[in-house]
């Protein structure tokens, strides 16, 4: 069975554990098997208990995507006008595992939009550049989210799926990307099992 | 020579270059070759002239690292509590190919509390765990970021070095962050070479 690991703020949400197992149910309808950064690890190293629960975590989800063929990123922005710092580091792994990655978003507006309504505005150059009223340069290829993200991403032959909806309410962006997510990882069948 | 990757939002300050040179400056002073992201790629594939300047970038990062021993991250939060996306990214990808990875920062306020200033505070359980303001959990683990980032630095054998300071027109906490991947990298001696 082709496993793929969930990342995202969703771990943050006060009914996680229930929202992870609606994912799952959904990975499971395409054909994959959805790992939840909230899931035991089976074989868990004896050592691990002696750490702090912040390394135990870490190295929990590590082993978790070292696990898995993909990662499919709730890259929903969350607290700033980026996503989700945990998530994005995952992704970067996972591309370094040179796994497949995919993403996802509830929100539509672009990255520059977002980055220049969450730093109170900016200055636009003669050139076409955006500074921020940080003074720093704002990031416009048109993309939703920071170049690296979106660039490793296709490179791995993932896709990004965005859409306007219910922010943290709303799965049905997430079944879209897990529909891609199987037809990309199993073949051309997009039918959902049932 | 042993190179370093240079990561970090300093290539959006208006002197990215005259900056970068600086960084790399400081490098050389602990026998450390500092690789930017602003440099070019030595044999660049030619089919990367037909990609999205986006792509390129990317792409020449990533190609970037996969040739560094260990990447440097500036990790100073930028728009938002958490570090710059393309940072954190970096610093995962880094971690997946298996280098050592190395965390600085010019402020020293803890991730709990920027997350908490950023959201407009929060309520706290009965428990000790304290909610957003926008209803989502907030993570205490006393660390300086998500425990993503600070667990993949501590497993990779690197370190996270913060200090307040001009946020971004300070290198002395960059230049303790060189002097600390000099000593890991190359052995003992931490003595700056002149």
């Amino acid at each position: 069975m082709t496993r793929v690991y969930l990342a995202g703020p969703d771990v943050f949400l006060p009914d996680a554990a229930d929202w992870m197992a609606r994912k799952k149910a959904i990975c499971t309808g395409y054909r994959l098997v959805g790992v939840s950064p909230l899931d035991d690890l089976p074989g868990e190293p004896a050592a691990w208990a002696n750490l702090p629960e912040w390394r135990r975590i870490a190295l929990r989800n590590e082993a978790h995507i070292r696990s898995c063929a993909a990662v499919i990123a709730n890259l929903t922005p969350f607290r700033g006008p980026s996503a989700d710092a945990g998530t994005v580091y995952e992704v970067g792994f996972a591309r370094g595992l040179g796994l497949r990655v995919f993403g996802y978003a509830t929100v539509a507006t672009a990255f520059l939009d977002r980055t220049l309504s969450s730093i109170g505005g900016g200055r636009r150059d003669p050139d076409g550049s955006w500074w921020g009223a940080d003074g720093m340069l704002v990031e416009q290829f048109g993309l939703f989210d920071n170049l690296m993200i979106e660039g490793g991403i296709t490179e791995s032959g993932g896709t990004v799926i965005c859409e306007d909806q219910d922010r943290w309410h709303d799965l049905s962006v997430f079944e879209r990307c897990v529909q891609a997510a199987a037809t990309a990882l199993l073949g051309a069948s997009t039918d959902r099992h049932t």
